[in-house]
């Protein structure tokens, strides 16, 4: 699993995570430090940093596993990303019937989105 | 917290239950049996019924707590209903090219429903 995944995990799955964890976690892939930076910061062993790393990551590819929560959200996003697409061609309809049906699709599927 | 809105919550992350609480929690909110059922059923105590169905629930509320991944998968349920609407009043028009652009929303909005 690469870094964009992980972290994409991290964004729905990171509050199960101990406090210690999300900081290991946060050092790791956000500030990009490597281990030995991340012990030497926190005062724990670079073995303490790379067991809460394994750890965290554990969790969050079993709760995707198990529950396919991230999945489902990106596939909610993209099918509104399809709808978006022909809601916006209609909304320039001339018919002011058919533009103020597909303005309800765009506000509607934008919500999706964001 | 309801029986309705626990067994949504189970759907979603049942997956995470140890066997003995998934046992119980089916038993229970499936079958609608009693803890002394369950129990003379399982040849467990009724206060180890309890215990089961207790922490099962409290992990369940937890998840949803901490994710909220329930609450966002129904969002683009009910939202997915909504562009439906307008995309199924859209299909009628006899334009063809509106009405072909509304079915190709209500395919996508209808996958999101299921």
């Amino acid at each position: 699993m690469d870094a964009i995944e992980i972290v994409l995990l991290y964004d729905y799955y990171g509050d199960l995570l101990t406090d210690r964890q999300k900081e290991c976690f946060e050092m790791r892939y956000y500030q990009d430090l490597s281990l030995g930076e991340i012990a030497s910061e926190l005062g724990i062993s670079r073995q303490g940093v790379h067991e809460n790393l394994s750890r965290a990551e554990a969790l969050l590819r079993n709760m995707e596993t198990k529950t396919g929560c991230v999945q489902r959200d990106q596939t909610c996003r993209k099918v509104a990303g399809v709808i978006l697409e022909s809601a916006r061609l209609l909304r320039q309809n001339e018919d002011p019937v058919v533009s103020a049906l597909a303005e309800k699709i765009v506000s509607a599927a934008q919500s999706l989105e964001e």
